[in-house]
């Protein structure tokens, strides 16, 4: 027995869905969910399909050769398949701030969040405790403008030791480079404590105060080399008024980056997030 | 060529999907969009879909027969089809309130509603120089506690003459009785000024106050026999305080009540408003 | 007997509530309201005072004359007073786009906005019937490249002719110059279809969409001469999808443009509405 | 040096801000924040005034006796007075869900919570960790039936020791009987997990499924003896579809019952929320 779920896209044609449909039905499969979206624009089709095989001696690696012969390749689709019993292992993270981490690890514990956690990363200590007080490996990992080549490198070293799926900076204060980014491409969230694109780089409760907004907001994005400029994942906002202070702005909006960040990293565990044209697909 | 939306409810089984899509495309037809929903509970499967066909000579009735005999019967399923270019009739009911109605006449002037408005009834004359701008017949059919069913007899002549669909109560301000709600199950639109469940009956606002709510909301509903019990379509609140007045609540309130209606009217004309044990399955 | 409303701004010292409060009351008056805030980085203080004199004989230019001699000059105030009678004069000028004004009509005929409406200007006539339906004076008149001036000064005629206190931009679609800006200084608002400073200047649906962002929003702000950088009145949000196309968009954006527009008017007309610094001070 | 707040409630008369104001400047204070509510209905008025005495002799006690006798007792007034460097004691009274606990420590922490924390108790052991891990003292004192007597005693025993202000219920998951209720007036806060009036008691998320709203609330509510029925802090909304099972709903109301909670919190810490006619003013 199998529960796959499959992401595919290609060139928007005729028969897709019932190709598809059809061709895991033949595999004495049922397709329990579908979600689809089509780019009119430049002629995309999306979808996001989950389907079930009861039969005990399904197999994975046989109905993927299939799928790829009957229909990826005569599609030509761009394809992934995750069986949902294969959780995904998140990273995190952090640096001072603990009310992003606080709220990850509490979901955690609740079982709301479908991942693995093999550990911590931080650039400082302050933060170990916590990790301890939710049995999660914390790395210490200092990072100052000589030692950030070196420190990338012992972080590249604990993700692919421990084969980390994705990355979350749970309000990390460090610019990532390329070095990072380029090995999980598409799967290193940030939570920017702004409404994007407004107020991009430092000091975004500051430059609000300074505009005088009604509303502040917070982005979930994926990071990219350009900052702050990648495909946003989920925004939310809250109100303010003149009376508030920088202060009151960042403590408000600690529990918008919270929620957001949050509401990405489940999107991306159960594989609901695409990112096509540095805009994200958000599949029901 | 034919646009066609099918709405499906049948048993959950194995290859709804994979067989309705397949059908579509055996017709020469493509799937352009799919939605669907499990009850787990009811153990019942439900589906919208969207397809094209674009042949010059389609032909929508064979189709209906096909699809009737090969996908309906099998499968058990209560179905319905509707031609994308067939736009819904809608009345309009309407009291001394005139906020809804020009909320709905500006967006059907705008393009935003997909439907025919053949005529708009009211009980008083005040707001009849509104239809007289928009163009559209008025018929002004004064209801007291000893003409009500005479005025439902004439309300039910011009409905049937006019062959209407579905009707909108916009702050209509009287009970419709079963004589009326049995000709339009699940047809009549209300929009009632409270989050229900809270707040059911008369004056809504009212209660709001005494009990003394940091929000209050709005429900538009489908009108069945028992008073503000009906399936939800769609609601929305807004937050207030202890320094609104009852009349600040009914002028905020008022905001709401166009928005959610005009939401749950375009949810009906689009076929994306599903009813089913008193809930509805609304469709994206 | 006499309603005022009093507005006051000075630097921030010891005894301003109590000695303004304690001259109304010598004056046999009734401080009925007051709000107060204290910009602490520039040591400002702002003050928004209603009170009630039921005496018969109250005089409102004695009233004022001893206000200035025994507060706003020791105090070195800036100030303002307004009798809660008299309405402002507040002029809109639209262009093809007819949801801000019917929506602006409606609550003006409902009740909800303290204010006369003397004319409504527009460089189109497509909007005409709708002036007529309400009994609004409508003047047409044509803005080009060549005529924008010579418009202007018609525009100025009208606005000096009947002594309009404030002028809503209801999606003019026409930049208004320092000609006009400047008789007007914080008394233009304008509406933009887009969460400030996010997408500013055209086109803002269309931007965001290509940023794919997850919310968009509308800014109330008054009209300066850096184009949507004014201080900012209102704002409000609502979530979007990569479903929505940037009709979906446009469609979606005009509720709250509608909405947040009104709000902005009423905060005006109330004298709620506070310019400092490039910011707004919102009075409750 | 002092800086005060005062709240005063009383028949609604002429002159009381500017008696209250002008006493404090006799006082040589300075009033730096007012707000004032006046029930229009009921003729009272409501205050509530921040106030800052530099003198380095300035005796509270005193101000206080020549407060009652210049002003409450002429005017009749009900009123309190509270030194701002005094923090309130907040007991936080839990069960066995630990996302309200963590949510108030992480801020407690922040220093977000004006408050002191003596002690944490639970009728289960689950939460002792947590507790630990903050460094605050946590009880657990078990609840039968046949013991729950006993157990308020025992509560009231560490309530009194700790000279507590108020309790927090943050997810309690008990009935808090008259015994407890009445020693704590309007001083025990509870988050209800809907938005009341609707859905009163128990399981309100499986009845909000039932009912299929389509917005999902928490309200923040003073425990008075009738179950759910006391007046209202703070109330919070989130949309949610047919396609949300109860397990999501409750997972969704998590992350409202949280902030919903922590914001009452935080009003009743600084004395912004007055109880009147079971219903409260929020002070800005």
């Amino acid at each position: 027995m199998a529960h796959l779920t499959i992401l595919i896209h290609c060139k928007d044609q005729k028969g897709i869905i019932a190709s598809v449909t059809n061709f895991i039905l033949e595999n004495e499969g049922n397709t329990t969910y579908i979600d689809q979206h089509v780019d009119a624009v430049a002629n995309v089709f999306f979808m996001r399909l989950e389907c079930v095989f009861e039969q005990a001696d399904f197999n994975t690696a046989k109905f993927k050769t299939a799928f790829k012969e009957k229909l990826a390749t005569p599609f030509e689709m761009q394809w992934q398949l995750y069986p949902a019993t294969q959780k995904l292992k998140m990273a995190i993270f952090v640096s001072k701030y603990d009310h992003c981490l606080y709220d990850i690890l509490g979901r955690y514990n609740a079982g709301e969040l479908n991942v693995d956690i093999p550990f911590i990363i931080s650039n400082h200590n302050d933060l170990a405790h916590i990790a301890a007080n939710f049995d999660i490996p914390f790395y210490h990992i200092p990072v100052t403008k000589d030692t950030k080549a070196a420190a990338e490198q012992e972080q590249l070293k604990l993700l692919k030791a421990h084969q980390v799926d994705f990355i979350v900076l749970a309000r990390y204060m460090q610019i990532v480079t390329p070095t990072v980014i380029n090995e999980f491409p598409y799967r290193i969230i940030n939570i920017h404590h702004s409404f994007l694109p407004a107020f991009v780089g430092a000091k975004p409760y500051h430059a609000a105060f300074a505009r005088g907004v009604k509303i502040i907001g917070t982005t979930s994005h994926y990071v990219t080399e350009e900052l702050d400029a990648g495909p946003i994942i989920e925004q939310d906002t809250i109100r303010v008024t003149h009376s508030h202070t920088i202060p009151d702005l960042i403590a408000k909006g600690r529990d918008l980056e919270k929620i957001v960040l949050s509401r990405a990293i489940k999107l991306h565990a159960q594989h609901k997030c695409f990112v096509y044209s540095n805009k994200t697909i958000i599949f029901t």
